[in-house]
Parts: structure tokens; sequence; C-alpha cells
């Protein structure tokens, strides 16, 4: 068998790869570039729910192979079983070898499975990512009247949502003490919790998941709780994580990193010489704590896959911003809920000193428009300079771009005094009133928290931010 | 009469007067603060075309007094006629003598009126921000069947678009080239001017208006052009823009600046001690030319409010920007437009060498959900060092947040390479995919326009790069 040789390989058709072959096609326009890709078909992660619940069908939600192809990337639809770092090949499972200068892994990740009694039994599901699991899981849910979904993270939630809305009766089951817990604190998530529940959802928050229930034709009818509940239904989803896709790098030799990605350095490339990784297989380090993290989201897997693209061939571009920040949103029922940096909750654990401050506004001015949401913003900054480290959002759907202001407050390593003079477009339409956008507010609270009474004298004011 | 002493003192109450008295207070709890207000009720700026156009009521566009009497400023109405910084007070119409250890002026911004035959006709109108103003306006326009609109900016085109809604025909008059023109260049203005004609306004771009038709009952019966064409209306409203409102600053004595504001420096102080400007009376300098420009904004007001109101006492909050961005966000029929920094336009006529690109996106993905919205970023960088220092979108109402990142993208001094890292929040019924967030793949555009093909040597570069 002959073996094909391009410039820049990459092994994985998802998010992260696809954008680091489109925009190393853009930075090194000479080279030859290949995607190689297990599925004819992928799907648009973060869109999944959507699919599941039948809002979209999964012809809608492709990632089309156009994407890279109008580029000039080839686009290979084979399974890679094996790397050569030294002979800088891989080898794919019909044998055809494919040559490198560049090797990039963007091999993604697959659903846990809890080592738990019933999880291999029929109508047991994991969240897949591949159109065929996806069509399975949709049939199956279509014939299930009662459905129990374990996890409240994103999918969790967000696939709840969807099937109560199809008229399913839906029970959600949590470990966390409260839903979307990597998100958000306690009362942002409540917030969430009282529309799931409003829609008729059986939320259970802070309840271990023992067992799954089945009956002699091995399949799924329930769950029973370490409380010894038995909940009765007819499809059992496990949502609880996913972990990194890693089987192929490990057998190549490559260091893995604490939470089971493979190990990047700040540009992406791992411990070979010419190997990269990107998105949901490689490591990710917290832009505060250092610690490694779990983080897997499609919008930080192609920031990364830019940042290798253009690292490919030397180190030119400097990376402005160093470690991940979580970034999300997501919607609940017609309120939409965002988060950037560290929660409070996760301040407190980390053992960071962190001052707080809550603002609720609107957003729309005046409030007597139609369609105008509550707008609430809790801000979280160190206590020792005011630097704002994370923050949470809900409102209506302008929210899901406020979060990116946010986060680049957090990126910039900005103040909540640098806010004081931030200026910012207002309109009656489309945001809060410049008086009291809720984003200022906030920071400003806790600028008064901080700092105090600004017409004291220093002295006074050591006594009184002493007592606070 | 007895003198009444107040620690601060504001002058006007609009946003940036409302706003310096709020703020003040939160800073500096136990001074005593008041604000003297000329009108009972004031009215929300931005809002007001919504109000002349019926969708709001004036009762429902107030900024009321518990806006700062809540937090224990005192709300005078009364009219100051004098100020004497020597003895530092000010008096009233009714001759009422107020004390200062600090004066605020805030006293905002009157309509400019063309110098033209027939503007002090009966049925002509400019757009203040008194309420007894507006309902005479509103009235007149309820009787109306057909109005002529003299600007194209932002109140002219908004006003326009209102009474459009409620069946009225209008003649809409800009001697720009396009609308909007001191936020938008030509091909997002087009955008808007699409929608506006589709409404069955008569718009009409670069077009002078000579003088005011009139009858023998000195009312307004039209316009007439510099080409002599004759517009006959019921109603003539000229939206030409606005001037600061200085009488009583000039009469004290204040240094003006060039546009006509009162002199400040970066802290918002004046050229006389203890006394400081904020908001549309007060001079602005543009971030990056440092001439002063004639914006007038509510929003940067608020911001100038509380960088005034910090500083009162003594410099310890350093501004983290210095000048004055331009950042603007409206809707035009059911799409909405933001603006912030320089246009192509300006930045051609400044002289500065720039480079720019625009991508077209979506604002929810993929994009069959329903409510999608065509989401277009224009980034505008110096061809230097790739520095961001303007951009325009056009989309749905979710721009009116995303404006604000790309504010603080240019407040922040960002290059285009700097976003190549950024980490973004996207979810599919909120944002554009994150393998496609328009100001991303704007700023990668510029990024491949300077730097060209990452993998050739500097001087292959150099050669190329030169030829662009």
């Amino acid at each position: 068998m002959g073996k094909i040789k391009y410039d820049i390989l990459v092994i994985g058709g998802g998010p992260a790869g696809m954008i680091t072959a489109t925009a190393a096609k853009a930075y090194h326009g000479s080279k030859s570039i290949a995607v190689i890709r297990k599925n004819k078909e992928a799907q648009v992660p973060c869109a999944i729910p959507y699919v599941v619940g039948g809002r979209l069908e999964t012809e809608q939600n492709t990632i089309p192979p156009q994407m890279v192809t109008k580029d000039g990337v080839d686009l290979i639809f084979d399974e890679i079983v094996e790397v050569d770092f030294y002979k800088k090949e891989v080898k794919s499972l019909n044998q055809t070898i494919y040559g490198y200068d560049k090797l990039v892994f963007a091999t993604g990740s697959l659903p846990n499975i809890p080592p738990m009694e019933g999880v291999d039994a029929e109508n047991v599901f994991t969240v897949k990512k591949d159109k065929e699991s996806i069509e399975a899981l949709k049939k199956s849910v279509c014939e299930a009247e009662k459905i129990v979904i374990v996890g409240t993270g994103f999918i969790g939630v967000e696939i709840a949502m969807e099937f109560v809305r199809s008229g399913k009766e839906i029970v959600l089951i949590g470990r966390e003490p409260n839903i979307l817990r990597q998100a958000f604190d306690r009362e942002f998530a409540k917030e969430g919790e009282d529309i799931i529940r409003e829609s008729g959802i059986d939320l259970r928050n802070s309840c271990n998941t023992k067992r799954i229930l089945t009956n002699d034709k091995n399949e799924a009818i329930g769950v029973e709780l370490d409380t010894g509940e038995k909940i009765y239904s007819d499809a059992v989803i496990l949502a609880v994580g996913y972990h990194p896709n890693v089987a192929l790098a490990k057998k190549a030799g490559l260091r893995i990193g604490k939470k089971g990605g493979i190990w990047v350095d700040e540009y992406m490339r791992t411990e070979a010489e010419d190997v990269f990784a990107v998105g949901d297989c490689a490591s990710k380090q917290h832009f505060l704590t250092r610690k490694t993290i779990g983080l897997m989201l499609a919008s930080t897997s192609t920031a990364e896959a830019r940042v290798a693209a253009i690292s490919l061939y030397k180190i030119e571009y400097i990376k402005g911003f160093s470690g991940t920040i979580s970034i999300f949103s997501t919607v609940i029922g017609d309120r939409a809920f965002a988060s950037a940096g560290v929660t409070e909750n996760e301040a407190i654990k980390e053992n960071i000193d962190v001052v707080t401050a809550t603002f609720e506004g609107i957003d729309k001015h005046p409030g007597t428009l139609k369609d105008t949401h509550k707008q609430i913003v809790k801000l979280i900054a160190t206590r020792h300079n005011g630097t704002i480290i994370g923050g949470q959002i809900s409102g209506g759907e302008s929210i899901g771009e406020m979060i990116n202001t946010l986060g680049l407050i957090i990126e910039n390593r900005m103040s909540v005094s640098s806010l004081i003079g931030l200026q910012i477009a207002t309109h009656p339409l489309l945001t809060a009133p410049p008086t009291a956008y809720p984003i200022i507010k906030a920071a400003e609270m806790i600028e008064h928290k901080l700092y105090g009474n600004h017409t004291l004298s220093y002295e006074e004011k050591k006594e009184i931010l002493e007592a606070v």
C-alpha cells in the first residue's frame, strides 16, 4: 500500500479539527492539509440537545465537509489506529499509511459511563455525538413516555427542557446541590431550577443514583437512588460528563495530563515534536488556579484550534492570555443564563479571597417597553485589588453576547475600578439604560465595598475596611 | 434671602446630572448633595423618538426624582441664572442663593436650528427634551398626514421609522451621502436605507434644504431644496443635531472648547477650581485623533458622570482609558445596527492608514433555527500593527450587547492578533457558531491581510506585503 503524505494532518473532524484545518490553510496557504474523520457526518455538538429534542433534524445540524474542502483541505473518511512519531506517519483501519510534517490530535471526547449496575441495559443512553447514536436516542425517546435523566450539567438540563416541550414526563437527577454547578452559584441556579420545575420536570438535586433497574429482558425500567427510592421510566439517559478520547494518543505514547487529556503547552504543542492537540482531547489549565481542569466547550476548542494553527511552524504569534476561562451560555425556558470565570462557590473552594455584588436591572429601557426582561449580573472580584475574576448573568437573549464582554473583562484582568469610565452603547430597544447598565453597576457596588468612602483619609478608611 | 449650602451642587437633572449625584453620594456618603433641575419632569433622552412616535407615553419615559432622592440627594426644581466662582455660590431665577464646595455643570444640550428662512414658522419643530415640547410635537404630528424630517442622524432616522409605523407619509432629507454618517460606512448605511425605503419613507441623501416654505399665516407648508424642488407637508421637523447648553457657563466665565462645550480635563475638571462639567455640555476629545468632537450620548455622559463623581475631592481613581470612543446602537425596522470607534470613512479623512475586513455570519446556529438573523461585522484596524480602532455590526437584537465587546476591544487597544485566542461563549439559541464568530473571523481576515503566509520567511513576507 502506498503512503500519502500531507504537510499538516489533523485527526478528528469536529469543530476543533475542522477549524485547525481551515485556520492552518489561511496561515500556511502553500501547505497540503487533510482532516481524517471517522464518521461521514459530524454533528455540531452544542446543538445536539435541540436535535435530540426534535427542534432540529440531524441533517440540519451537520458540520459540512465544504467547511474545509472549499479552502482546499482534503477530508478523508477513515479511522486512524496507529501513530508512529519516529517515522512521522499514521496508519488507518484499512492499512492506508498517511505521512505528515505536522500532526494534530483533535479526537474529541466520549460520554462518561458511571460504574453502576445496569448501565449496559437496553434503553440506557449516553449522549454521543455521531449521527447514528443520536438517531437511535431520538427514536427511543419518541416511544418513551417517561424518561429519567441522570446529570444536571448543561447537556442534562438542555435535553430535559427539550423533552418536556414535546410532552414527555421527565425526572432529572443531579448529584450536586444545584444544577449547572460548574458555571453557576446557588442563586442563579435556583432561578433556572424554578423554571425547570414549573415546566413539570421532577428535578432532584443532591441525589445519588445507585443503579439502573432492569427487567428480565435486560431492559432498563428505571433507577434506584441511594435512599432506596425507585423511580420507574421507559428510558434512562446518562448525562454525567465526557472524558477526553485519548486511546490513540496513549497508544502512541503521548503524555497524558491530570484530567485525562493530552498534555499541551500554551501553543497546543504536545511533548512529541511536531505533534499538537486541540479541543476536548487536550488538557486545559485554569486561568487563575493553574490547575488542570476538565472543561469541554466547542468555543474553547476553536480558540485552541486557531492558536495551534498559527503556531504549527513557528511561534510568531504570542498568546495574550494564559489559561482557560470557563465561559458558558444556555437557555432555560424563556430565560438565558451565562457565566464566565470562577463562581463564588469555586472561589471559596480554591481559597480565593473575593468580594461579590449582584445588580438587578432590565434589558430594555424604559422597562415598560414590550419584551423587557429582568437582567441580573453578579460580579466576583479579588478583595486584594478588585480584579474581576468571574461573573454570572441571567436575562433575555442579549445576555448571550453580554457574557462575552464580561469574558473579555476577565481575560484582560480588568478591575472593578477600570469599569467606572467604561464607554458602552445603550439603546431603548436593545439594552439596559445607560444609568443602570448592570455590569457597571455591579462593578461600582464592589468598588464601594472595597474602597468605601472616597472622601475619608487613608487612615480612616483602613479602619473601616478592616472591619468589613 | 438666606443661603442654602450644599457640599456638592449639580446644575441639571438629565442622565449626566442624576448619575453624578448618585455616584457622588455612593463615593462621598457624608456629603450633602443637591441636583437643581429646571423641569419638574425630565425625559430619558434616548427613548424620545419612541415617545414622539407613540410607542411610549411621556409618563413612561421620565427620569424619576426617586433615582436620586432615595439615596438622600435633594432634587430642587429651580433655574440657576448666575454663578459666582469666587463666592462659591449660585443664584436662581427666584433669587435663592445656593452655596457649594464642589459645583458640577450638567446643563445638557439644545437642538440646533439651522440659519434658514422659515424656521420660526408654525408647525416647524426641533426635538427638545422637555415633556412640554415633546407633547406639543406629538400633538401636531397626530394631526399631520405628511411630514418632512430634515436630518439623517440617529434622531431623524428613528423618528422617521416611528412615524411611518403609525401610517404617516414621511420625507426624510439628509445633507450627507448616507444616513447615520457619524457612525456607519456606506455599506452598513445602505442596509439601513433599504429598510427605510421599503417602509415607504421617501429618503433623500446628499440633499440640501434651502428654506422652509410658509403660507400667509406663517404656517410651514413644506421645504424647498437647493435644487429648487419643493416638497409640501403638514409639518417640518428639524433633526440636525444638538449643541452644548453653555449660556450659564459662558456668563460665569468658564473656558469653552472648540465645539462649544465647556472645556474639561480627563477628570471632568473645568478651568475654575472645584468646578466640573459632565455630559452634553462638556467638551469631548476623540480617543485617537485627540481632536475635540461633538459627540452627545447618554451612555458617554453617564461614564463621565461616574468619573467626575469619584474625582470630586481627590484624584485617587486613575482613568484607564483616555478619550471618547463613539459607541452607538439603534434599530431600523427589524434590524439592529451598532458602531464603535472610527469608521473607515473617518479614518480616510483623518489620514489613518487602516486595513478593514467584513465577515457575514448568523446569530444563531445552525441557521435553520427560528429567528436566525444575518450578522455582519466590519473591523477597522491600523495597518501599522493591527490595533482595532473601529467596527460596525448589523444583525438581530443581540448585537446591542455585541458592540460593547467591540467597544472594550477598542478601549483596551487590542490587536487583531490578540483576538485569535479569544475565549467566547456560544450557544445555538443565542449566538453565532463557535466556528464562525463574526468578530473573531473579521479579526482573522485582517491578520491574514497584514501578515500573510506565516510559513514564509520575513524577507519573502516583506516583499509580498509591500505589494499589498
